[in-house]
C-alpha cells in the first residue's frame, strides 16, 4: 500500500508529488499527460520567442525531478475511486488497482472547444481558452473574446488595458445587459457584438480572421487571437460517486484542499477554488500534499502495530 | 498613483510582485527583508550540503527578476495603511506616503524565540521554528520539540516517521492529555516530558544538548536539533485598524485572498490560511495578485476618463 496516490500530471499534481517526495512519502502519480496547461503555449504569427508563462519553469523542474522516480509514475487513466474500510482503491484502465489511505485528485478541467471550421486547427495558434493566462501576448494587437459570462467580461477588461481593439462576440446577448458590461462598452476600442454566432476561424500560420454572423449580416473581423469562453468541464468523473461537487462538477474543497471525504483531497482547476493559473495550482498542489500528509500523520499511530498505551 | 502596492518581500510578496509585473501592472513593493524564510535554512553539524527547501529556488528566481526593477522596490518599513475615497495611503518610515487602489499585505509572522542561554545563538544551527519546513534534515537523528499545541504534536508525529528519537518538552503538560498525544506516546522512540522547562541550549557548531528541568530534576538531552513552538506573531500591525484579524492577529482572508476591506488583499503566513510552506505562499501570493488585478479591472472603467455610455 502507498501513503498517497495522486491522480493527474499537471501543475497541481506535479507540485503535490514533489512536495510529497520531499516528505519521504511513498507516493504514486497516475497521469494521462505530463505538464498540463503549463505545456500549452500560444504561438501567434510574428511572435519571436516562446510565450513566457509564470510558473511554467517550476512545472518543468518538477517533471525533471520526478522523471528519476519511474516506480512512482504510471501513465494511465483512472476509471474509478472507491473507499473501503478507510482505504481508497484507485482503479486504472490498464495497470490494475492501487491502494492508499490518502488520494489527491488534480485532473484539471477541459475547455469546451469552438466547434466551427478552423476552431480546433488553430488551438494554440491564436485560439486560446484563458485570457488570464495569455493576455500579455496581445499588447498592441486585435483580439476577440467569444462568450458572455462574467469570466468573458473580465477577459475583455484585461485585454482592453493593452490591446488595440477588443471584440466581444456574445451568441447569447443576455450577459451584456449588466452594469459591468455597460461600463466596458464605454472604452472606445471595445466593441460588443451581441447575438452574433461564430461561423469560421480563418488563418495562415495562426488566426487572421474571425467570421461571425447575426441573421443575414456577416462580419469578417481581422484579429490576431480569439479567446473562447464557452465553459469548462472539470475532469471529476472518477470521484463524483464519493465526493461532493458543485452543480458544474467542480470538486468542493475547503481552505486546506480537503474534499468532503476524509483522506480525499483535490487541487487545481478540477476544484471549486479560484485561479486557473499555474502558480496558484502549484501552491494548491503543495497545500493538498501537506494536508494529505497531516491526515496520514494523524491516521498512522492508530493503524500501526504499536505497544498499547 | 500605483496600480498595486505590495508590503513584504518574502515568498508571498515576491510571487505577487512577479505575477503583477507579468500583468503589466504598475506595482510597488515595500519590503524590510528579501526572501523571507525561504532564505533561512538550517545547518546541522556534519551536514554536507545546503538544506534543500521546495520552492526556495523559485523565490530566488523572483528576487533576480525583480532586481531589474529598481523603481518598483523600496527597502523600508510600513508604519500605517489608511483608505480614503477608495484609495489606500501607505505610509513608510523614510520614503513618504504611496497611493494605490489595491494593496497586498504579505508581511509574514515571527516565531516567539526561546528566551534561554543559547536560545537565539543557535537559531539556524539546530534551532528551528517549523517542523514542516525542516523535518527532512532529521532522518536518523535525535530531536526535541518544545511546546504542547496541536502544531507541536503534529511536529512530533512528522519527526517520528524518520528520526531515531523524538522528545516533546511541554512546559504546560495540559496539551498532552489528548487522544492524539496518547496515540503518539505509543511510539517506542517518542518520549513526552510534561511539566519540564527549558533551561539552556548547549552546543559547539550547532545544537548538541537541550537542558530541561522539572522542579529539582535536571535532564541533559543529547539532540541534533530543537524545534521551538511557542507561538507565531503575525506582522499585521499596520492594517489592524482597518482589516479584520482573528484573536491572534492573523489577517482574515477568503478563498481569493481578499480581506474584509475592498481592495485590500493578504497572502502568506500573516493570514488565517493554512500552510506556512514556501510553495503554498507562492501560490497564495499569485492568487492575491490575480484578485487585486481583478479588483482593478472592475474599478478602472468607472474611474477613467471615458465617454459616457
Amino acid at each position: 500500500m502507498r501513503d498517497l496516490i495522486i491522480v493527474g500530471g499537471g501543475a497541481a499534481g506535479l507540485s503535490a508529488a514533489t512536495y510529497a517526495l520531499g516528505k519521504q512519502m511513498n507516493v504514486l502519480v497516475i497521469y494521462e499527460e505530463l505538464g498540463g496547461k503549463a505545456g500549452r503555449r500560444q504561438t501567434l504569427s510574428g511572435q519571436v520567442a516562446e510565450e513566457f508563462l509564470s510558473g511554467a519553469e517550476a512545472v518543468r523542474l518538477f517533471e525533471r525531478q520526478l522523471a528519476t522516480y519511474a516506480d512512482r509514475m504510471i501513465n494511465d487513466s483512472v476509471v474509478g475511486v472507491v473507499k473501503d474500510s478507510g482505504i481508497f482503491r484507485v482503479e486504472t484502465r490498464g495497470h490494475g488497482i492501487h491502494e492508499s489511505p490518502t488520494v489527491i485528485v488534480a485532473t484539471g478541467a477541459s475547455p469546451i472547444a469552438l466547434d466551427v471550421p478552423g476552431g480546433r486547427e488553430f488551438s494554440g495558434y491564436g485560439i486560446g481558452y484563458s485570457v488570464a493566462t495569455h493576455a500579455h501576448l496581445l499588447a498592441g494587437k486585435t483580439v476577440a473574446v467569444v462568450g458572455a459570462t462574467v469570466r468573458s467580461l473580465r477577459g475583455v477588461a484585461e485585454l482592453a488595458r493593452t490591446a488595440t481593439r477588443v471584440y466581444l462576440v456574445a451568441p447569447d446577448a443576455q450577459g451584456l445587459d449588466t452594469p459591468y458590461a455597460r461600463a466596458l462598452r464605454r472604452y472606445p476600442h471595445v466593441e460588443m457584438l451581441g447575438g452574433y454566432q461564430v461561423q469560421e476561424v480563418v488563418g495562415a500560420q495562426s488566426v487572421d480572421q474571425l467570421v461571425v454572423a447575426h441573421g443575414e449580416e456577416v462580419r469578417r473581423l481581422n484579429v490576431d487571437a480569439v479567446f473562447v469562453d464557452l465553459g469548462l468541464r472539470p475532469n471529476s468523473e472518477m470521484v463524483r460517486q464519493i465526493g461532493q461537487t458543485n452543480q458544474d462538477g467542480f470538486i468542493w474543497v475547503d481552505d486546506r484542499n480537503a474534499t468532503t471525504v476524509p483522506g480525499l483531497f483535490a487541487a487545481g482547476d478540477v476544484t471549486t477554488t479560484f485561479g486557473e493559473q499555474i502558480l496558484i495550482a502549484i501552491g494548491d498542489g503543495a497545500r493538498a500534499a501537506l494536508s494529505a500528509y497531516d491526515y496520514l500523520l494523524a491516521w498512522l499511530p492508530s493503524h500501526q502495530d504499536l505497544p498499547a498505551d
